[in-house]
């Protein structure tokens, strides 16, 4: 199945009455496989292993895989909602969207409970993908200023460069980072997107550009090494990266290799800007570096590199000896200082306590 | 071949009467595979494709090249000479190698050229060793200097990271950037490398932790993602990077990416030093960002990545989409403001002009 089968704009994950569908992003580019979920562990088990992934669209599918085990059993509220939150430690819309159908049924009888759940569930897909299309929009003015500026010095290209996938693919749909690309390209401006290949798990070269050659958006593949070469060379306008967690005080937990796109941005004066949904701000914290859990995943992921073989399998090959061991820290954490602005549904904020106030009583936390 | 069948230290480059050997470091470290040279083409088709790689090596290897095409006929030194020139653009000391060669040969009658010349590559040969292991002396001060104080502050290891390969398989024997960790770790300091993936190529995978394995230091591999959140996190002491050509005013152009750790080494207060024979400083450019020429090498080593399947054969496997454009640009400066010293055979010299003039005068360039 391909996303262009589907009404609208593509979504990485839908419905019909019974079941949850969504493409299995560890096959993508080179295989278009749909998983169909009906329990919350097949849910559980994909956020996991990353067949699912991308923060706002873990939480989507968490909602759902709650709906799901309450429809197997209206009293396993507690047991799957342990489940699904302990598939990654980092994302923090994961919690909130359970949250927020945890809090719909509360006080709901057992019988209607997993319809409750279903309905909201839907809620905080239709939520989210509203919440992408504002980004986009806030960020689209971001773009269209700076597009101004640079065909009156006579650029005939605007140059965007991202760090991993925070695309259609890591929401409901339109994406957090690549929103305002997409709006961008569709209202005329010419964008070109610089495309880290964010290793190990390579979420750029696998995911990102598979959507933006979906789309049309010209685009061009890089490795993780080379971001800071590119914007030196003033090749690169702007940054527009992901989140799956910012603190109160305007610290972004991403990817890893985030901060080094940062820090290199920084280092050229390039601005900086992290996309993100007001529901992955974790208003608790206030010292990223020092606070944040960072998730360390198989080291697997860094031994080998997975890829179509000539025969036209996917293997995961061995890039290093036999014997070496390896680390895998799978998010770092850019600190505020580094931030041009953080740009939300609700506008674009400096990245500080202060900067982040107004936000903050905009939503009442 | 093993490097340990080899007497003394392990080489990547040596000699019988008749012909020149090297390891085919593409085919490391799945494979052990031992290229034989008796003809200039030859060594200019394994610099080109990088088999025979890392700019002090390529500099001895062109040296003896030159040598080998002399033998076929005392006529050839313009033709050979260019030949080699062309295989490779950034680095410096594979110009000044054969300017060793020829100058040794200038004025020398036609039947004596090829001995003159194969003498003094072997001479050029003797001599990076001994620079390499004047780097490690220099740099070992340095790793001495800092044990002891992260001995007195509790620590049990001394933890370097380092990018891309500039070990003993770069150079003659020792490495530059290597050749300080092998004579700690031969002194019995505990120390533990933290190894850059290095894509696109992936010499950090293949090479440094192959040659660190050889040596038995203690190292971990990492992707290029991930030295920030290592310096970060205070995990790295000291980062150690070799350099294809230095300019005299301290920029340091390297391997790709090498940019980003200095960065992130520089955010957080870790020295980073480049360790460079004095024959990869170019005195006649003063702004390594405007005048260095950056190469820029084939789209499939980014749109792929190479390693062993669990078939037990070498392949390079697509990492993206079949459609997606790639750009690969092979080398980056680093500015050198962020550069803590340079490490040379003749000491440690801070990144300035003014700082380097030292070392100007005592080799009177």
């Amino acid at each position: 199945m391909n996303p262009s089968h589907m009404p609208g704009r593509p979504q990485a994950l839908w419905l019909d009455a019974d079941s949850v569908y969504a493409f299995d992003q560890t096959r993508l580019p080179h295989e278009t496989v749909v998983l169909e979920f009906t329990r919350a562990d097949q849910v559980a088990e994909a956020i996991r292993s990353m067949r699912v992934r991308g923060a706002p669209l873990i939480g989507v599918a968490a909602a759902f895989g709650l709906a799901l085990a309450l429809r197997e059993d209206p009293a396993a509220e507690d047991a799957a909602a342990r489940e699904l939150l302990a598939t990654r430690p980092t994302a923090v819309n994961l919690a909130w969207a359970i949250g927020q159908v945890r809090g719909a049924i509360a006080g709901v009888p057992p019988a209607e409970r997993a319809a409750r759940a279903w309905a909201e569930a839907r809620l905080v897909l239709a939520d989210e993908i509203a919440v992408c299309s504002a980004i986009g929009d806030h960020g689209l003015v971001l773009l269209e200023a700076l597009w101004r500026a640079r065909r009156a010095a006579g650029a005939d290209t605007l140059h965007v460069l991202t760090h991993c996938n925070a695309g259609w693919l890591a929401t409901g749909a339109w994406g957090t980072a690549l929103a305002p690309v997409y709006k961008a390209h569709e209202s005329g401006i010419p964008v070109h997107v610089w495309v880290d290949e964010t290793r190990p798990r390579g979420q750029g070269a696998s995911l990102t550009a598979w959507e933006l050659g979906q789309a049309g958006v010209p685009h061009t593949l890089i490795t993780d090494t080379m971001s800071g070469h590119v914007l030196q060379r003033g090749r690169a306008d702007l940054c527009f990266v992901g989140s799956d967690r910012t603190t109160a005080s305007g610290d972004v937990c991403n990817k890893i290799g985030t901060y080094l796109v940062a820090l290199a941005a920084h280092d050229n004066g390039v601005p900086f800007y992290p996309c993100v949904p007001t529901s992955s701000i974790d208003w608790t914290l206030d010292d990223g570096v020092a606070q944040v859990p960072i998730e360390e995943r198989s080291h697997d992921e860094v031994t080998h590199a997975r890829g179509l073989t000539s025969a036209g399998s996917v293997e995961a090959v061995r890039v290093g000896p036999e014997a070496t061991a390896a680390a895998n820290f799978a998010f770092d954490v850019t600190p505020a200082r580094l931030v041009t602005g953080i740009v939300t549904e609700h506008g674009v904020f400096p990245a500080s306590p202060a900067g982040l106030m107004p936000l903050r009583e905009k939503i009442g936390v």
